[in-house]
């Protein structure tokens, strides 16, 4: 195959990400709202949300919609319960979600199939209305994103988080019409490229790094983890603000880089102490967030959400991140298209 | 203060740790059984679990014996739902299993009393009777495992695991004899320092790890990463079996030397296509598990654990690691005791 310029295929996928939002809006709501009203009718009791890498992220991020919004407790489902330990729940009132982008991976299917025999109603969130998966679950979702090559996963990571957002949005009987300027959003951020060029040359001899936030912010700093050692093999732990103070903190020193998504709200707020603490150690602080916090840090990228609500802001924080894990590959002149030991449909058991 | 033999305190409680267990199994187990034997009465449908730092990994422990043995779905807490946002999900029909050492970090606290007043059956597992967690629960349980000083936790894990291992077989009506050997076989690791300190050189210098496993072991590689976190600096990156085929395997070549905890049973199996793909990487692969899986390792610690049911393997699993931990530190010149920026009760609110 003729090698084209490193990193094509992710950098396309990234820049149709504002299309995808306004598809996933336009065209897809409807039929997700629809979907979201036949299981709330059900009223299911809890929820178990079921996924892997990236998809996981997206899940997590549902998780504190669902937790938050609806009030109904949650658990992300360890897999190897079901496949390796034959666990058979009783899952009576219980809703699984399963996200994954291919709906091809045979434990995702394994443990939708095991969870609707234990008397789960199950949905899949899929980017492949064909898939497994799909087939599997008793209720489909469509992200909508159109097909994704580069093996990092960037626009149906967004895409999921949307889908998922317009999904609870449905269960508590919204319309999720307050989701509407994100894709103006995106397309802002997307544009400013340049920007984060000139940001990712702090990173280009970075050994490691920290990437911390809370609440609805916390979902994004999971992902950014994996994109960044996904496209640059960067060591980049990821924790809550409240886990670092608990014990890796130790390892935050002025060689350790930190990134920190400081949402405009309360997670943001609940962040504080911990923004304090890295600012005392001497730490080097990249935030995401308002232009007042990166002002106070020692660089940043302001992130255009005033007046997003906190819970869609996650759409809008992954995209500068993206773009820096992309920018830091491309530095150390690696290609973020296809990591090392990587295949686009992984097929754990 | 003066300052005696670095990781005086942490090596002193580490060798504490079959003293601990047996008194658990000796004086504890009656009234862990009691407690569980009234809690199963009430017939809960669904556990969360609620902890930070090391807690964290022993409830996540929990969660597996949960989901295994008696077939409740499970869910972690991600207590800024309720500490931040306020969240008040219906929780009757629910167990609220909240874990911590010192029974008072503030956020803990909120968020057992938010779940008892939300309907859950509350229950805190700590080892501090007098705290305020104790007091905030309707049930309490004590890991007895007397005070710990050193800042990384090491017999308050193993204690914890223990624990709840007979909670969760008394909620299932066993008695837990089946662990009447642990104490025995952890007096016969800790009795190999020797070993584990040659075995320690290997990672004096180095700047990355990851360490993974699968099903009962995965929290074991998760402590152990917090462990060496917490006491050498080093970022240590844990990941289940197939989350690391998922993406974060672009990371490991043979500069990043990889750690797997090798379970005797279905999550060793299920480990084995993973160890297989980081073999055929030529990765430097440390095992703990069986002298088997070490010989076919660059290197490893061989568990004496035959004959030990495989969920409560953790229970030893852990022991070299820690010392590893200990002993990495100090080849490091580092305190182990006493890491940069700690406290041991972490005031997270």
């Amino acid at each position: 195959m003729t090698r084209e310029k490193p990193g094509r295929m992710m950098s396309g996928e990234m820049a149709e990400q504002p299309a995808v939002l306004r598809r996933i809006l336009d065209e897809g709501a409807p039929a997700v709202r629809r979907t979201a009203e036949r299981i709330a009718a059900r009223h299911p009791r809890f929820v178990l949300l079921t996924a892997r890498g990236t998809s996981d992220n997206a899940a997590l991020y549902a998780k504190y919609l669902l937790e938050v919004r609806l009030g109904k407790p949650c658990g992300m489902v360890s897999m190897s319960t079901i496949t390796a330990y034959g666990a058979r729940p009783d899952l009576t009132d219980v809703l699984a979600v399963t996200v994954s982008q291919s709906g091809g991976s045979p434990d995702l299917v394994a443990s939708t199939r095991a969870a609707r025999e234990a008397g789960a109603i199950t949905v899949a969130v899929t980017n492949n209305a064909d898939s497994p998966l799909a087939a599997v679950a008793e209720y489909h979702v469509d992200m909508l994103a159109g097909p994704e090559q580069a093996l990092p996963a960037t626009k149906t990571y967004t895409a999921s988080l949307l889908t998922l957002y317009l999904f609870v949005a449905g269960l508590a009987g919204g319309d999720g019409t307050e989701a509407r300027e994100l894709p103006g959003l995106a397309e802002r951020i997307l544009a400013r490229g340049a920007e984060v060029g000139r940001l990712a040359a702090r990173y280009r001899f970075a050994e490691r790094m920290v990437i911390t936030s809370r609440g609805y912010g916390y979902p994004t700093a999971k992902e950014a983890a994996l994109k960044l050692m996904e496209t640059s093999y960067i060591p980049a732990l990821s924790y809550s603000g409240a886990d670092l103070l608990h014990g890796p903190l130790a390892m935050v020193d002025n060689i350790s880089p930190v990134i920190a998504i400081v949402p405009e709200g309360r997670g943001g707020e609940a962040l504080q102490p911990v923004l304090e603490r890295l600012r005392g150690r001497g730490a080097d602080l990249f935030v995401v967030g308002s232009e007042g916090e990166v002002a106070s840090a020692s660089a940043g990228f302001a992130l255009p959400a005033a007046g997003v609500p906190e819970d869609l802001q996650p759409v809008l924080e992954i995209l500068p991140l993206q773009m820096l894990a992309y920018e830091v590959a491309i530095a150390r002149g690696q290609d973020p298209d296809a990591p090392r030991a990587l295949a686009k449909v992984t097929e754990t058991r």
